[in-house]
């Protein structure tokens, strides 16, 4: 299962609306099964630097399945994935991405968002996936 | 100026529209005036090869602010940009890409339309800047 | 807005007499909105390493719309955008890098200087930003 | 001998100058002995994918001592050099690329010029040169 570009759209309207609600400025991402962009929506105003930033968080969060704050706790000095940031022509492993999956608790994607605190990446991220 | 997120949904989503009724699967992203995507979509069963030639495309357009279809016919063997392509990481050449202006005629972003012929790519893309 | 060549030169000039009087050899790089490169001026005799380091200062400026050191501060291990430095082709992420900003206060660009201490990379690209 | 920052822009100087004087808005770089930048200028409303050009242009004409169009007749298909282009993380190997020679003769620098026709890059670039 993949996630389908309508899927996609729905949820960046929704992690917009909730950037919007909360006064943030966002980049948003949404990767595939195969961690290939579907859809980007770039705020007016948000960081430019965020652009690459969201879908990087996008991949990862699909590369390892997993929220990409986790993989950020392993990563760290002296931890068992030192520096995995390194791989995959970039990581990003703070918070902001996140699996998205289908009813069937299938992962069919994900989302990455960036343009704040790490918190309300995060918090935007949710919200994205909450539409669905 | 630069465009607006609204904006570019406003070209994409007309330029989806026009892939369908042509019966074409279409990668579409529009770039800024700085040539940085602002908003991209992948309709589904699009060429996955053709997410990167689409953002490509774009900023190509942005780059010269021209159509990529007139590079492209300068950078043949023989022509005065042969191989111009090396530049910039990469440029795509080929009909697809078109620069967007706004009611006073500056440039103010690009569209890069990629996932079927260059004819119906360009169309695609000419769909998007139409609906401006 | 976007900054002028003009604006740029001048501000290259400024950083230059700055880097002189203070007994440094600096790189010494403007961008623009777009974070794309405006200006650039490399001291004679200065680190051939800074030249890249110097760009990458201006760049992150303008990709966050802060000074390089703030998001170095946050970047650190455990810090909450720990490892940020590998996304957008690499980051430079201690100080050197500031926001260019208008008379109305709008960011218009960045600079980046690179070729000595952090401390006397800082200096001279603020005397080069007060010049404007 | 290596070209200094005062010739570099004495160079890009009269470059700009000329490319007024024929109407034209150029990118103009100038690299030095060793093929690193040691000056660059976007005029305002220059091609932003020239940016890219004209540095390549420069690192080119020096890698190889020569004007990059001379490289270009020896790269087309069935040529001795047929795609040398993807070598050095790529080359330009159109006219608007020229060593830069000291009073005894030999090669400080070069540079490199884009924004308009070859013809025009050329004849910039040449004007650059001969500034010094």
């Amino acid at each position: 299962m993949n996630i389908s570009l309508a899927q996609a759209e729905k949820i960046i309207a929704a992690a917009q609306q909730k950037s919007a609600a909360i006064g943030t400025k966002m980049n948003i991402a949404v990767v595939d099964a195969g961690a290939n962009l579907v859809a980007f929506a770039r705020m007016d105003g948000a960081w430019l630097g965020s652009l690459d930033i969201s879908i990087k968080k996008a991949k990862t969060a699909r590369f390892f399945d997993m929220n990409t704050g986790v993989i950020g706790e392993l990563s760290q000095p002296g931890g068992s994935l030192y520096n995995i940031e390194h791989s995959n022509s970039g990581l990003i492993t703070f918070p902001g991405g996140i699996p998205i999956k289908n009813a069937a608790g299938e992962i069919i994607g994900a989302i990455g968002v960036s343009g704040s605190s790490v918190e309300n990446d995060h918090t935007v991220a949710e919200a994205g996936v909450l539409a669905l």
